[in-house]
């Protein structure tokens, strides 16, 4: 690696003028992302270090290294792109998550993660403007009305990509549905918001701009998740129908990939919110295509969807990290270092303050709501949940790019500060949250530890913890399902039959999300299961050594290549 | 697909001129992808067609009904560029055609295809270069000396990717060993013969310069091929030595994508033969590195990696015929379209007496090697081989380009006759040429079908239906010890080496190219399987149920995700 890297670099000294330049800035950031690999499975048993903070650190070395080798001059292959992050990077990364999500746990605290996600993002984004409009005035910094606000809607979405890289599925499945959950829905909210902040007068808030800022987040989140959805039917309908396994399982893997980013990018063309669409678009393909499928492919997309997330995730913290050193934009600001870092400051301040006036009313309301002492957020929980959304990321970098550079440069003093404000944020919070996340976690939730050593897939909630007596429990976790019907074959897939038909039980109908969640199973076996597949309702397992053998000559060949 | 792809065009009528362009291009592209493979499924049973001729004649349909939708004017999304061809498809493409190679068909034939790839392709650049010499100056067409030289270049060259639709490695292997081995190694010969036209005065050729190249053409097959067994060495060593599989299978996947897409760059980098190279490396991971990981990561990589030059493959095509119909060029050539056309059929014409010019001597040559009658290439095949080797595709559509556009427009006429020329020796040769390989190979080789029957790995080559009695023949073929480690799993591994170590044999001991094998063997047994892994040589298998119950906790958590 280090070799490798070595004459990279001395090579870009010498290419840097030429065309060569692609070549030159993809080769050594793959040599990065090869380096933090490694780095990061060195630190694997470190309680501190994640992978994001590694590639970050790694990204900021890089960048004082080039600055040194060019010579001050700093080199244009750096400059951060919020095309190649919305639009190659994001999607890999948003779709792993919805298809790798714990399904039942997700939808089990939909009601608290549509509160956190679309009111309390609202109530962030109008802490954080009020607060910048006041505290910011105050330091001649002369921003226009929108860009208060654009500020505002920057700096209330939490980073997903963040929080996923923090916060552990399996550990801590509560958290990570519900601050993982309403980072995905507040993409929805923050959309709203940028358009409303162009489009509508905001000076004047009265009674019909509040409904029609209602109206559209509605109008959004809906047609977002009905597109997710619609790509993710379709792919299981195809599949299903026209069953590719047949003769290859490589066709299988191709059309989810790419129905999958058909959908993000259509979301992105109509201006709708993108991540709830891809997102919803991979809930759906794990519950119906991913059971259509072969073996072979159900492994492979399980693994290859994980593989491109969690390196595009590198990716992301090495670029911000790399570009956090452009010199250009740090030049401009250099006069009014103290300013910056005073914005900084208040950013931070701002963002702290604006989380809290959310997570702890909002979860005063939530737990109004349940009945069951173990379904409600204690207060240990809420500042777990306060502060693991702390972070501010890519998102919010890309987010700022788009609105305080017009054209890649950063000549405007005012500009400048914003944007170098927002990577000093990006970079502290990341960094420094970051490292605290984890540890903070185990003081704060011991308990979760305690089960996870009961190997419980739900080791937070006690709830959780009787309900495998209720029967039909496992099928809550898809990660739980993967390995089944791989290690058993065929011979899991006939018993998932019998596990699908819900059982009557008295105890469940009591609770009313169960009862919501029993009538959706009753449809979804009744209707959806026949139409687009599904555990138990493939009617033979394509791929399979039982059913393969009665094909004839083509799939013996096939048979041979893959067995 | 019909409604998306309907309303994406309709938008882009209304965007084209936004900076949503770049969206509506993938969304376009994506949509067309999946069409593509839907299509190519459903005409899988057909005798004729094959995905690449779907792929470009969808492309040809959609170049169309953008040109009708915006009013003739051609939009520039469809611009063919060199390095979206080069830096991102072509890499997956022969990464895996190394990867899933059947090494021991490739290195038996190695003479033979070193011999077609650097002697041949030579061969054929001499005859289209002064065929074109000669043809084309009588036609009013004044380029210069170097362009002729540098059209030879591009037309000698065999298109791997091509080849790899058209042939079938588990029906036809020796051919398909042949042609397309031909194919990796003439791209060094390319590289050669490009940096020769433009570095050397080739118009007094003599011993000197003969030797000059044939030293070029040695050091570039020579450090290529070492750059990409070291990165797959590399591969092997860090993933058997830092044990990624302990918490993570989707890092050994990432390092094995990555660490194969660094050495194609470093060999662009470099201006090596980066085709050569990442084959190279394919093969090395997968004879040492594939061995090393987990048995997830292996189903993983075989399909991952498959899916990706599959989509790769049909995005060329794609790509290639909506370019095709790029108006601007078209313009400049109209008013001398016979001119246009009768180019295009010389330039046809030379390809097709090029490679006979080599094909048939040099088959001959490589005969007279052989001893045993069963490993000589007949007529019956030599035909093949000339047959299925002279489709052009994408390679020389953008060797075209480098070499014919100076910025991306083509307003000299001269050049804009050569570029649309190419294009039409492209289309045409792709699918005619494409449709009637399949029914040829199938009429001049009836033997390989019967074969099939009786599901040998090698149906062709009857030498090869005794051999598997002298044992270990299975070894040779990664596609069939893929299934076997994945079914059985442990106890493949085990078996697998009892079956490493070579049986003494004296039948083998007799063959020559036997004899190399055996001490190729030997050296690999002794010295590289313990160090860089491989089949049999790993302790235990990271990720196998009867390995991970001794591990513990968080293991323990890792296998009820797993299974």
């Amino acid at each position: 690696m280090g070799f490798d890297l070595g004459t990279t670099l001395q090579k870009m000294n010498i290419l840097s003028d030429t065309d060569n330049t692609s070549v030159v800035a993809i080769t050594l950031f793959v040599a990065l992302l090869c380096a933090c690999i490694v780095i990061g499975h060195l630190l694997e048993e470190s309680r501190w270090m994640n992978e994001s903070i590694t590639a970050l650190i790694i990204g900021v070395c890089t960048g004082v290294g080039i600055l040194l080798i060019s010579g001050g001059k700093s080199s244009r292959l750096l400059i951060f792109s919020e095309d190649l992050f919305f639009i190659y990077l994001l999607p890999p990364i948003i779709f792993n998550a919805g298809f790798q999500v714990k399904k039942k746990q997700f939808f089990r605290n939909f009601s608290t993660i549509m509160l956190f996600g679309a009111i309390g993002t609202l109530i962030s984004f109008v802490v954080i403007s009020f607060g910048a409009i006041g505290l910011l005035q105050q330091m001649d910094i002369n921003l226009a009305i929108g860009e208060y606000l654009a500020l505002g809607a920057i700096f209330a979405a939490t980073d997903s990509v963040c929080t996923l890289q923090v916060l552990n599925q399996d550990e801590t499945p509560l958290l990570y549905s519900l601050v993982f959950g309403e980072g995905v829905v507040n993409d929805a909210t923050s959309v709203v918001l940028f358009n409303a902040v162009q489009n509508l007068d905001l000076t004047h808030i009265n009674t019909t701009i509040a409904l029609e800022l209602f109206g559209n987040f509605l109008y959004l989140f809906i047609t977002s998740t009905i597109l997710g959805v619609v790509a993710g039917l379709l792919s299981a309908y195809v599949i299903k129908k026209l069953y590719f396994g047949r003769h290859s399982t490589d066709r299988e893997v191709a059309i989810m990939m790419l129905l999958a980013y058909l959908s993000y990018m259509l979301s992105e063309l109509f201006n709708l919110s993108a991540i709830l669409t891809v997102f919803f678009c991979g809930i759906v393909m794990s519950h119906y295509t991913w059971h259509n499928v072969t073996e072979n492919s159900r492994v492979t997309t399980k693994h290859a969807f994980a593989t491109l997330s969690f390196v595009a995730e590198i990716f992301i913290f090495l670029y911000v990290g790399m570009d956090a050193l452009d010199i250009e934009k740090w030049r401009v600001v250099s006069s009014s270092l103290k300013t910056s870092i005073s914005v900084s400051g208040i950013l931070m301040g701002l963002v702290l303050v604006g989380r809290a006036a959310f997570i702890f009313p909002l979860s005063f309301l939530s737990n109004l709501t349940k009945k069951s002492p173990y379904n409600k957020i204690d207060f240990k929980k809420q500042i777990t949940i306060w502060w693991a959304g702390l972070m501010r990321g890519a998102v919010s970098m890309a987010l700022a790019y788009k609105q305080f550079t017009s054209s890649g440069h950063t000549n405007v003093r005012e500009n400048a500060i914003m944007i170098t404000s927002t990577i000093t944020v990006v970079l502290f919070s990341t960094v420094v949250f970051g490292l605290i996340t984890k540890p903070l976690v185990r003081f704060l939730l011991p308990s979760s530890k305690q089960l996870i050593r009961m190997i419980s897939s739900e080791p937070i909630t006690p709830h959780s913890i009787t309900l495998p007596l209720l029967g039909g429990e496992q099928e809550d976790s898809l990660t739980d399902l993967y390995g089944q019907s791989i290690t058993h074959g065929q011979t899991s897939e006939a018993s998932g039959v019998g596990q699908n038909i819900p059982r009557p039980n008295s105890l469940r109908m009591l609770l009313s999300s169960r009862t919501v969640h029993y009538y959706w199973r009753k449809f979804d076996n009744a209707f959806m299961r026949p139409v687009f597949g599904g555990r138990g309702f493939v009617p033979f397992v394509p791929g399979s050594p039982t059913e393969r053998s009665v094909h004839r000559f083509p799939e013996e060949l096939e048979k041979l290549q893959e067995h």
